[in-house]
């Protein structure tokens, strides 16, 4: 593409950095920038440049925060024992919106992913460890993406407590509220038929 | 959406409000800020920034420049007689990048649109008409959108500009090249028909 502007392109350039954005959708972005009041160009300059320089993580959990302890940490009515490993902070608010929860979460930032780059040493493992360790937590709940990335994250984690007395569980696989069996993939059917539940069970869900 | 940091709820919004974003990529497309070094927000916000505050438009065709005749306005080897009007700056893009067009450009800044609210008066059409007023224009090209609102711009121009001995041409419409007939709309064939050339023309390109 050739710029009539280097500012413009400069513009361009920066903003096509970002994940799935193109050359053609920056361009059409900051065209519509121009197009705004310039208020609106510093509010969006202002709040990523804050967030990027101000964000904290929480000390226990290392979900984003804006305090020492989050929100989750610090709530006294959640359970400190239960602790649910979750890749993202997007896990965590998918898991909050469903109000299923009430422990305490531990974020990861990532999976382990030799292809990547991403070693065990990138992720908060560490003190999820020593949070074993010093006997808070009774049961660990695996909730990280059913892919090869996530079993290899689960598995380095397991081996790292299995010497620590505590509960391990890991979320249900099976067939989605809602979908038709025959559209269902094979390996999930399969989980879904050895891990099968008592009747009674889904009654009260 | 409920964020765990006021500051990370201020950036989700502030980007989700860009048009075709909504707030699960704006969210995404944070999250990637805070994992890349804190330079490149710095980079990101900084050049919307100055492109905001110091961008101008061209003095004579209003296309995006960082001086006050743009470098296409202010080249000798093109012809100053021959003036294409399109919508934005994208257009003059893509009109530059075929290398078939040696004349000037006016962006108008838009269409006439009664349903967005644009008249005649937010467009540059005045600036284009006293061009045309002052007989420094020989043909004007008219290469809007095949729309209605780029049908109606083009119209109201030429009824702006009949009076005065200049010639208009308007983009030719047609199959494209590489297309099938079969797949072709009816209106497009029916025009490539009507809009026929001489064979020999059709050697030469």
């Amino acid at each position: 593409m050739d710029f009539s502007s280097k500012l413009l392109e400069n513009a361009v350039n920066e903003v096509s950095r970002l994940p799935g954005i193109g050359k053609r959708t920056a361009l059409r972005l900051v065209l519509h920038l121009l197009k705004q009041p310039k208020e609106n160009t510093k509010y969006l300059a202002d709040a990523i440049l804050q967030l990027r320089n101000d964000v904290k993580s929480c000390k226990k959990c290392h979900n984003i925060s804006d305090t020492i302890l989050c929100d989750i940490c610090s709530n006294p009515n959640r359970k400190e024992e239960l602790v649910c490993v979750v890749e993202d902070i997007r896990d965590v608010m998918a898991i909050e919106n469903t109000g299923q929860f009430r422990g305490l979460y531990h974020v990861l930032g990532g999976k382990i992913s030799p292809i990547e780059g991403v070693g065990p040493q990138n992720l908060n493992i560490e003190s999820l460890v020593d949070k074993v360790k010093s006997g808070e937590i009774k049961e660990l709940i695996f909730a990280l993406s059913s892919t090869m990335e996530g079993d290899t994250t689960n598995f380095y984690i397991y081996k790292q407590i299995e010497k620590y007395n505590i509960t391990t569980s890991t979320i249900a696989r099976g067939i989605s509220v809602g979908d038709e069996l025959e559209y269902a993939d094979e390996v999930t059917l399969g989980r879904s038929i050895i891990n099968r539940i008592p009747f009674e069970n889904s009654l009260r869900q």
